[in-house]
């Protein structure tokens, strides 16, 4: 296994080199959808799809287009919530979002335009194994896998409950249900989709799916802790909004201190999915950690 | 093969049938994605993917989840097309349009839901096809012919072409581009994956394609045509949308007589594709015919 950081290298250096051709009637498009992608990212999604992948003995190389559209997915996402019709925010990690330098005709189109080309990369992927019926059916799979918890059950549920919220009643069942959609299921689906095309079998899928969920909704209620006391400068966008916009966040329903006290919880049932592939899992166990810690 | 009304009816009874089931708390995402899915349209689309699939003797039923697919990704572009930092329209087909039912961040999310849907409703027919690799392989090319038409090297570049038209001069050139991509490809994409689905042969494919790139071009020249003379009561929308907004289309580069001309042009060189199959082709060539005579 390489270290997070390789796995990083790897995917900035062919981050755009899945997206298709296009023509210099539509260069804005292409250019307003490379400038999201580049403006910086943890890859975390993409990283930890590849990393599975490779943990279970796939091959990475092959991983890399669906790692790629994972992190196409997560940017459509970031440009759609940003505009004014939806959290109408200005800057997103230290930069000005994809519609203030765009327009928000061209970062709704780039919006779609990802999610488009995320599909369009991955069903290419299984008709490019066409002659390999075992290897055409893990591709598949990991195209489903993704498509579905980027969907309606999953992430863009997810967003609606969250943008809905504040018509709701806040409670401790709308906010885990915001935690499971909106985030997890997006850190959820590279795992199982990287162990999907290595091939690994129902045991690991099911450790690493308890893995994931946890350490996925452990990153939402940080995120919500860092939206109370964060550091604006390091989180790169404003804090506080979620009050602002009378959103339902764990912060607000449980308080900062059970938010606090459930991060760490959660980031220990996270590892102890893994407890079985002792020094193996290293990789995973670690990044939880550094998870819990962060600042932005 | 059947009628265009009864493959149409076809369509109407299953349209929702492959959304994936929602959570209550994003009820109102799944409501508003079938409130646009039933305010009604021709079914031109997915029934062509009918149509196409059974001509070349494939079983629609198996088709069907295509059909539906294209329909999902049509309307979600009229969804996102009539948004306020788009064409701002507030009605279509006569009803009004998501956005002002909605609002605006509903819509968004419930045309990314539809995108989205697509592609999880053709992984999945993909998926489910892994123990038979021929079929498995024809179903994974009908959906990445359905995703690389409806994105960015198709659709969603006429679309941008479409929205930036007014910054560029308006050209032959470029409003050709917008007509195949914003429009003919969408109405290939079902003609092509239908035979995929089918497993026709190369030379019916092509036959076919030229067919459904010269209809669909047609299609957008009298879409120019009744933006310039249509009647709004039937067109159920505004006209003279197109000249408010500075847009490029065939009328204001090549005057409604010349459109005229292309419309008839095209309509014949359309049925000329398909002359070898004689009255086999009914169908496709009764159906351009109409096509070229309707009024909305």
């Amino acid at each position: 296994m390489l270290s997070f950081d390789e796995y990083r290298s790897l995917i900035n250096e062919h981050l755009t080199d899945f997206i298709p051709e296009t023509d210099s009637k539509a260069a804005v498009l292409r250019e307003s959808m490379e400038y999201s992608l580049r403006v910086g990212g943890k890859r975390l999604r993409p990283v930890l799809l590849l990393a599975s992948c490779d943990f279970a003995g796939g091959d990475i190389m092959q991983a890399l287009p669906y790692a790629c559209s994972l992190e196409y997915i997560h940017t459509y996402s970031l440009i759609h919530d940003d505009l004014p019709a939806m959290d109408d925010d200005d800057l997103r990690r230290g930069k000005p979002t994809n519609h203030t330098v765009y327009g928000e005709d061209i970062a709704i189109l780039a919006g779609d335009g990802l999610l488009n080309t995320a599909a369009e990369v991955m069903t290419g992927e299984v008709v490019r194994h066409a002659g390999e019926p075992e290897i055409m059916a893990r591709h598949a799979r990991a195209a489903h896998e993704i498509m579905s918890r980027a969907g309606i059950r999953g992430m863009i549920g997810g967003q609606t409950a969250d943008v809905k919220g504040e018509y709701m009643e806040a409670s401790a069942d709308l906010v885990r249900y915001i935690e499971l959609h909106k985030t997890a299921d997006l850190i959820t689906a590279p795992v199982r989709a990287g162990l999907m095309l290595a091939g690994a079998d129902d045991s690991m899928l099911n450790d690493f799916t308890s893995y994931a969920l946890n350490t996925g909704v452990a990153f939402q209620v940080l995120d919500d802790i860092l939206d109370f006391e964060g550091d604006e400068e390091l989180i790169g966008k404003k804090v506080g909004k979620d009050q602002d916009l009378g959103k339902c966040n764990y912060v607000c329903v449980h308080g900062l201190d059970a938010a606090k006290q459930e991060l760490h919880s959660l980031t220990g049932e996270a590892k102890r999915s893994l407890e079985k592939y002792g020094n193996d899992a290293v990789f995973f166990t670690s990044l939880a950690d550094q998870l819990e810690i962060r600042k932005y």
